[in-house]
C-alpha cells in the first residue's frame, strides 16, 4: 500500500519524505515491494525528478539498506575514482595500484560491462584467478595491509540499490541524474570514503552525451557529496572516440599494465594524470596537481605502481608475474589486421559501434548470466585527424574464430569513418567541477 | 528488448506504431514481457499519452491477444453497457434482463469490485449457484437462445488487457484516458457489439471525478467505437452520492429486482432507464427517449423483464425463484439502523466512504484472492437535502457481526454529514455525448 501511494504521488508531481525512502528502499531491499511497483516509481521519478534533498535521502536509504565498509582503525586518505562509462576506459585499473603507492588508500568498488561500456570488474576477471567478490570484512583487512582493494558490489552493500540498478537497466530509467547521483553515490559513501574523483564522460559514446546533462550529473554528485562529508571532485572527458588504443577485457588489462610501466598511449597517460592529481589532491598527498603529476611520475618510473598491482593482484588471487608477463594474460585465438578500404582523414572512431562489436564477438554480455570470453576485442591503432592511406593497417582484431573477424570487420566499417575532411573531437578534458563551481579545463597548466 | 526500446520511445514523448503495439501486445499476454516492463511503459504513458491512433492500435493489439465472441449466425443487435464505476450503481443488473425483454442482444461483460467501487461479478455472485465463467461458445449458446448472458472478462478474452488491468492497479496508472478507453473498449469490442453505452460516474465518488475528464474519456471512447463499426453514446451521471439505497452485493440484487417489479427507487429508475432508452435507440428498437421508456415501462409492468431475469439466473445456475422470493438471497446475520446524530439538513453521503466500507465489514476485496460475504452492506434511507432530526433512522446497516456494525456506524458517521445548509448535489444526469458532440441533458424531455 505504501509503494502505491508513493508511486501516485510522484507521478502527480509530489515530493517523497526521507522516512517514507527509508521505508520504501529497506521493504524493496528485502523484497517486499515487487518489481513491476518500483518500475512504475522509477519511470514516475524520471519524468518528474527529485529535489537535492530527495536525491539525499534515497541514497541513505539506499545504503542503509545493507552494510557499509568498516573504516574504524583505518588511518589517512581513502579515495576512489568512478567513471560514468566507456569504451577503452582502464583508468581505473591504473590509477587503483598508482596512487595506492604514493601511500593513499583506494577502496574501489567498480561495476561490470553495461549496454556498449566495459566494466573494471569485467575486465580484472581477465586476470586468471582474480577474485572480487571478497566480504567486506576481508576487504577491510587487504585494504590495511596494502592500501587497495578492488571489489565488486556484493549483496552486502546497498542491495536496494543492486536491484533497482538492474531494474533500470530493462526498464529504461538509467538516465535520471537523481537516480544516477543516488546509485553511485550510495555505493561509494558505503565505501567510507574520505574523497571521490569522477570522470564523466561526454561525447557520443557517453551515457549522458551532452554536455550540460554531464555538468548537471557533476553539480548533484557534488552536492550530495558536500551534504555527506565525501567531497567530490569531476572532470568532464571525451568519449566521441575511445580512450587509449585497447578495447576488449585482458588486451585493457594489457594496456593498463604497459601504462604503469610508463608506456601508454598519450590520451590515456593524460587522463589518468588529469584524474590521478585530484585523487592526490583530495587525499592531501599533493600541493598542487603539478606535485601530484611528478610524484606519479615518480611512482611509475620507479616501478611502485607496477609493484603494487601485483600486490594487489597477489592478494585477490591472480598471478603476480603477469605483471612482468603479458603473455600470461588470456589470447585470442584469431588475430587479424584491419586496413583502411580508402585513403582520406579519419573523421571519427564511434565508441558506441566498437562497444556493442566487443559484446557481439563474445566479450561483453547481451543477457545477465552471460560468460564472457576475455581474449576478444580491438587495438585502434588511428586516431580522428590521422591521415591515412588505402590498405594502412588501423586496427587490430582479436576474435575467437573467422565469424568473429568477420563481426568486427563490419562493425570498424562503421565504426571508423574515412572522409576527406575531420572536425575536431572533443578536447580530451574539459571542464573541471568542484564546490566552487565549473572552470575550463587549462590544457596547458599541465 | 522491442519492449525496452518502446519504453524509452514513449518515456521522451514518441509514438509507438499499430504493429509494435501488436507485437508488445502478444508478447505480454503470452508471458513473455515482464510485468516490471509493462509497468514502466504504463507510467510512461500515463504521464506521456497516446494519441487516438495509438489508443485504437492498443485496443485492436489487445483484442487481437485473445478470442472474441464469434457472432456469425445471430441476428440484430447486440449492445453493452459500461459504467466507469460507481457505489450502488446496479443498473447492470436491472438493465440486461430489461432490455434483453425487449428483443435487443444483450452480451454483457462485467467486472468485479474495485477499489472503493463495487462490481457487477460480485453482486451476481451473491445468488447463489450463479456461474458466470462460462466459455465463449457457451456464452454464444445462451446470447442466441434467451437474448442475454452476462459473464465475466475470461482468459480467452483479451489477456493482454487482462493481466495489464491488475498491474495498472498496483502501480497508480488507473486514471488514463487512453489506457481505460483501449482496455474498456478491447472488451466490449471483443463481444462483437453493434453498438455501446456508457456511463461516465462523475463527482467525488467517480474514478475520474472533474467534469472535464468524464467528457474527455467519453470524447475518446466515442471516437474509437466509430473506428470500429460500434457507436458509443455516453450519459455523464452523478456520484457524489450513493445510486439508489442498496449498497453491497446481495441487497443490491434485491434493489434491482424490486426495480425490474416497478419498484426501485426514483432516482435508480431514472438512470436506468435514461441508460436503457440509449441501448435501444442504438438497437434500433426505439424511435425516440420517449418510445424507448414506454416500452420499458410496458416491459416491467407486464412482467417480461422479471421473467427475463430468472431465465437469465435459471440459464447461469442459479435458483430462479430468488426473483419472487427475495429471502432466497443471503441475508447478513447482524442488521442495526444507523439514526441521525444530530437535526439538520443531509450535506453529504460520501459514496467513497461508504464503498470503502462494504470492503472493510467483508464485502469487498483488499486482496485479489479474498473471498466476500455478498450478505453485508448498507441500504441509505436518506438523500442529500433531507431534512432530518435527531434519532431519526437515516441508513440500515447489514453486518456479519458486532464488530462489523461497529466499523459501519463510524464509516456512517462520517459519510452521511449533517449540517444547517446542504449544497445542492449534482445534478443526476447532466451531459449526453454522441459523434454530434455534448449536449446538456434535458431532464424535462422525459
Amino acid at each position: 500500500m505504501l509503494a502505491r501511494r508513493l508511486i501516485e504521488r510522484k507521478r502527480d508531481g509530489g515530493r517523497i519524505a526521507s522516512d517514507e525512502w527509508r521505508t520504501l528502499a529497506r521493504a524493496y531491499g528485502g523484497g517486499d515491494v515487487p518489481d513491476y511497483q518500483m518500475a512504475a516509481l522509477l519511470m514516475a521519478i524520471y519524468l518528474r525528478g527529485l529535489d537535492n534533498e530527495e536525491t539525499h535521502a534515497l541514497t541513505d536509504a539506499m545504503i542503509a539498506s545493507g552494510s557499509t565498509l568498516d573504516v574504524s582503525g583505518l588511518a589517512g586518505a581513502r579515495i576512489d575514482k568512478h567513471s560514468t562509462g566507456g569504451v577503452g576506459d582502464k583508468t581505473s585499473l591504473i590509477l587503483a595500484p598508482l596512487i595506492a603507492s604514493l601511500g593513499v588508500g583506494v577502496p574501489m568498488m567498480s561495476g561490470r560491462a553495461l549496454g556498449h561500456t566495459g566494466g573494471t570488474l569485467d575486465k580484472l576477471e581477465a586476470i586468471p584467478g582474480f577474485r572480487t567478490d571478497m566480504s567486506l570484512g576481508d576487504a577491510k583487512r587487504q585494504l590495511a595491509k596494502i592500501g587497495c582493494v578492488l571489489i565488486g558490489q556484493s549483496a552486502e552493500i546497498a542491495p536496494a540499490d543492486r536491484r533497482m540498478y538492474a531494474l533500470r537497466d530493462s526498464t529504461a530509467t538509467i538516465e535520471s541524474i537523481p537516480l544516477i547521483t543516488a546509485s553511485i553515490m550510495s555505493k561509494k559513501l558505503a565505501e567510507g570514503l574520505t574523497g571521490l574523483v569522477l570522470d564523466i564522460k561526454r561525447g557520443s559514446g557517453a551515457f549522458l552525451p551532452e554536455l550540460p546533462r554531464g555538468l548537471e550529473l557533476a553539480a548533484s554528485m557534488i552536492a550530495l557529496g558536500a551534504a555527506r562529508g565525501c567531497p567530490v571532485v569531476a572532470l568532464l572527458t571525451a568519449m566521441d572516440r575511445p580512450l587509449g588504443r585497447a578495447c576488449g577485457n585482458a588486451i585493457e588489462v594489457e594496456e593498463a599494465i604497459q601504462t604503469l610501466h610508463g608506456e601508454g598511449p598519450p590520451d590515456l597517460m593524460r587522463v589518468t594524470f588529469a584524474l590521478g592529481a585530484e585523487m592526490l589532491m583530495l587525499a592531501d598527498a599533493a600541493t598542487s596537481r603539478d606535485d601530484g603529476w611528478r610524484k606519479m611520475e615518480v611512482a611509475i618510473s620507479s616501478g611502485a605502481a607496477a609493484r603494487k598491482f601485483q600486490d594487489i593482484i597477489e592478494a585477490q588471487g591472480g598471478n603476480p608475474k603477469l605483471v612482468d608477463d603479458l603473455a600470461l594474460l588470456p589470447q585470442a585465438a584469431e588475430c587479424e589486421f584491419y586496413t583502411a578500404p580508402r585513403s582520406g582523414i579519419v573523421a571519427r572512431v564511434e565508441p558506441r559501434i566498437i562497444g556493442n562489436a566487443i559484446t557481439a564477438i563474445g566479450g561483453g554480455r547481451t543477457r545477465a548470466d552471460d560468460a564472457i570470453d576475455p581474449s576478444v576485442g580491438f587495438v585502434i591503432s588511428t586516431n580522428v585527424g590521422d591521415a591515412v592511406h588505402t590498405g594502412e593497417p588501423l586496427a587490430t582484431i582479436l576474435a575467437r574464430d573467422g565469424d568473429g573477424i568477420r563481426i568486427a570487420r563490419s562493425a570498424l566499417d562503421v565504426a571508423i569513418q574515412i572522409a576527406d575532411e575531420a572536425e575536431p573531437p572533443l578536447p580530451l578534458i574539459s571542464h573541471r567541477v568542484t564546490t566552487e563551481g565549473v572552470e575550463p579545463w587549462d590544457d596547458e597548466s599541465r
